[in-house]
């Protein structure tokens, strides 16, 4: 029978288990008020309904990408690969290099473009939801387009993987 | 470069992309308003930070589970691991069946635990937010406990994974 840990402290219980939780990697983008890019990988994007055609992710409110994502009118949503290991770590390293690549462009409604990703949505903003330090943004699909096959890229214990064979 | 395809609805641009995502498997439970158990299969729980320690997940509010989750006080997140393969497809089958085996108990404030799972939280709910026919519920971690060790269980075009080795 699982112990439940009365002496831990609740951040702690978190901390604990997460760790037993494998996360889809992607990346979100944006322009920020100037028209640069800005953007940053994210374990946290999921989809919210097909019907309208939600997705939705969260932020931290103190990251590098806060301020531009809560002004944004559009953000894209890149899916990765595991072919997209480099753009990954490089979108999670240092923000003042994220873009410093030729790998980008300024597509549909000024949201950057990763080609190489393994599909980008260009998705409206509708909501954005403070809480506590974090923020969840909810998005409305307008447009999509899907890249180059790739083996899907997740985030498990602190290292990025792609999916085994099927159980 | 991607192609961007004008002539596709929104909602077919989103069917189209999440293939290439892949999302940790989780099974969230409540007690109803009658002490009877609740749960169903997830896979987009995530973590809303750990200062506080918050978890979020989305529910279709047409689902058997909604009302329960609408008016739960607490719920149990439970990480699942390969080895909780059956239990992933039970809970997100007929809804009548999720609990007729022996393998959870009531557990803290009440809420239903599978002692199977490879960690369990439990939280308390602070805000459900609905989205169109969908809802974000947001929850405060309690306490947890740790189970069994064992790779985590992923979901992944229309199949369950686990992690392959490290990239």
């Amino acid at each position: 029978m699982l112990d439940f840990n009365t002496a831990q402290t609740p951040t702690d219980a978190l901390l604990a288990t997460f760790p037993r939780h494998a996360s889809g990697v992607s990346v979100i983008t944006c322009s920020d008020a100037s028209g640069n890019p800005v953007g940053f990988t994210a374990t946290s994007m999921t989809s919210l309904g097909a019907n309208p055609p939600l997705i939705m992710f969260s932020v931290a409110r103190g990251a590098s990408s806060w301020e531009a994502i809560s002004q944004a009118d559009y953000v894209g949503i890149h899916t990765l690969g595991a072919g997209n290991l480099e753009l990954a770590k490089r979108m999670a390293a240092d923000h003042t290099k994220r873009f410093e690549g030729d790998d980008w462009r300024s597509g549909p409604n000024g949201v950057p473009v990763f080609d190489c990703a393994t599909s980008v949505l260009v998705a409206k903003v509708q909501q954005v939801i403070n809480v506590a330090d974090n923020a969840i943004v909810i998005a409305q699909v307008e447009l999509g387009a899907v890249g180059a096959e790739d083996a899907a890229l997740l985030y498990h214990q602190r290292g990025y993987h792609s999916p085994g064979s099927a159980l």
